[in-house]
């Protein structure tokens, strides 16, 4: 990744739940990024808009405002329900790829599928990394994951864009503070832009989603000590839930970590199943993941997003007392006691 | 699907469990069979080896013999681990395209996605029908099999290969006995290449399974009155477990069949896990379906292949008493006894 300079398009989401893809690489890619593309907020800085992001560039309202201002390669960065490409992006990825910038797509849609696409990337030697696209030789889940060396935990959710990339991502950061050779390993698109590897689950064949989540896993690096695996979806969210028990079994975790947004009664999607309590999602994760491997919730990771601060910390406490286990807020600064947690499970095992 | 007559290769696997999709196709298939072609059971009849299929057909080495036997379409009739296609079949394929007969693949890797078969099909005129291949236009899975107003059950299994397509075959027919309307939703290849329609749910992208579940219960004819849906997998089979999950929330059933072999305390594949008893199977997977609609197990369809009468009498029995529901096993004539519990479970609701 190095020398890459993000230009992240947004299209006028940078404030909305489906910009995740462009939160997430601003607040945790080790690249630089040099604009984010949204003609809403163009002339603002991402700290006024979106603070929670912490990293401040400018916002700019076309991609050729973000290359002179130094991008190499142009981000999509906005989830698209469904994951398909919407039509009016193309005049603005040919201008790119023309002008011999890279294209980072997260999309379910291909941009190397595109004849045009594909055309102009070759005319100006521009790169075309669609980062959904799953290895061709991914084999069915045959349990190896089950003998590695390594501590296995998974972010599980209450449902989509609750936490659980973030979740995995500060407290693999926390292992590392305290000294523990931790890696995050990435099951989505946005997971694999920061990482730089990984497989997105939810873009394989459904009878090698399991296989490929084991691949994750059996693909971490030899000196790593714990593997934090991204998750996806949620048992509650009946598009998803298959994609969940897929990366549930096939990573096989020793240990769960739950990750659900305070206030969310309900999926947010069609048809808006309602959520049961936490202690019962606790314990569902925990049987329907002991058909692989016995694994506890070690902790609750609480996303308190419009919360005032005492408001948080009465959430947490609130957990922390239903369901037994510590809870915390990673943007909170929680991170090193769900870590913690984390580690106290592990080595009991 | 007028006109076919099949010629099934099953390349020395006829009397094996890989051999389903042969045994399928040869006990529920409207169309005609003219021969299987399995070198290691050449000479004799189908009705001799293995009895179970009903159908009286000649065993023969070569597709040539097939063809001269009237053979219209060589039908792969063995679903190899993962679903890729062994490559010695290669040569029997190119002859048959050749000579200008239809090839029907229900694996994982399609002959249309290989320059020589197409060229092959092209040059004489041939048809290729990958059965697996999905639409290309899924949606997302959005509530809408919540809406339609026929009553519609699932069969969910212990495991891969219990009897859950031929339950759910056995059973519309027993409810068209009984004068009701009833239609088979197949999801996977066998079923398939039988109804000559559905959706191959374990080829789709795991994010769309769910919605691909969805559109085979809304592609039912208007006129059905009750769906049975062919049911994949098993959640306690870790590789597959997933691709359930998405059809027992995708077709959103009022109902559910529970599928087992008698005596089957494991998963045949790794990594092997164990089998919980009847009861729990049946609480988890009604509480797995209520994420979406509360769905009961109406009955218990078991496979007692290998038993004498009088032990699979005896095993039905103490699975009802076990579990407090009607059992039986569709190959002993038990359908329209388990129909029977069907109906009065829907029309209950």
């Amino acid at each position: 990744m190095s020398g890459r300079v993000w230009g992240i398009l947004t299209d006028g989401f940078l404030t909305e739940r489906n910009a995740k893809t462009a939160h997430g690489v601003l607040r945790y890619s080790q690249a630089e990024v040099a604009a984010v593309i949204d003609a809403n907020h163009a002339g603002r800085s991402t700290l006024e808009v979106i603070p929670e992001v912490v990293r401040d560039v400018p916002v700019v309202k076309t991609w050729d405002e973000a290359r002179d201002l130094g991008a190499t390669s142009l981000l999509l960065g906005v989830a698209t329900p469904g994951g398909w490409m919407p039509e009016h992006w193309r005049a603005w990825i040919l201008d790119a790829l023309r002008q011999g910038y890279e294209v980072v797509n997260g999309l379910h849609s291909f941009l190397s599928d595109d004849p045009e696409f594909v055309s102009a990337a070759n005319g100006s030697g521009a790169r075309l990394w669609d980062v959904r696209r799953p290895p061709d030789d991914i084999p069915l889940f045959s349990g190896k994951s089950l003998e590695v060396s390594q501590g296995v935990a998974l972010t599980v959710g209450s449902d989509c864009a609750v936490g659980k990339k973030s979740t995995a991502l500060e407290m693999t950061a926390a292992a590392r503070a305290a000294g523990v050779n931790a890696e995050f390993l990435a099951t989505g698109q946005t997971g694999i832009m920061i990482a730089g590897k990984g497989i997105a689950i939810d873009r394989v064949i459904s009878d090698f989603a399991a296989g490929a989540a084991e691949q994750v896993v059996l693909s971490a690096e030899p000196d790593s000590e714990v593997l934090i695996v991204e998750g996806q979806g949620s048992l509650w969210h009946p598009a998803y839930a298959g994609v969940t028990l897929s990366l549930l079994h096939g990573s096989a975790p020793h240990a769960l970590i739950l990750c659900h947004q305070v206030g969310r009664s309900a999926i947010e999607e069609p048809p808006y199943t309602e959520l049961p309590d936490l202690s019962e999602m606790i314990e569902v994760y925990e049987r329907m993941a002991s058909t692989v491997r016995a694994a506890r919730v070690a902790c609750v990771s609480l996303n308190c997003q419009g919360l005032a601060a005492g408001e948080a910390r009465d959430s947490v406490k609130a957990v922390e007392e239903a369901t037994g286990l510590p809870a915390g807020d990673v943007f909170a600064g929680d991170a090193p006691k769900l870590w913690n947690a984390l580690a106290a499970n592990l080595s009991a095992q």
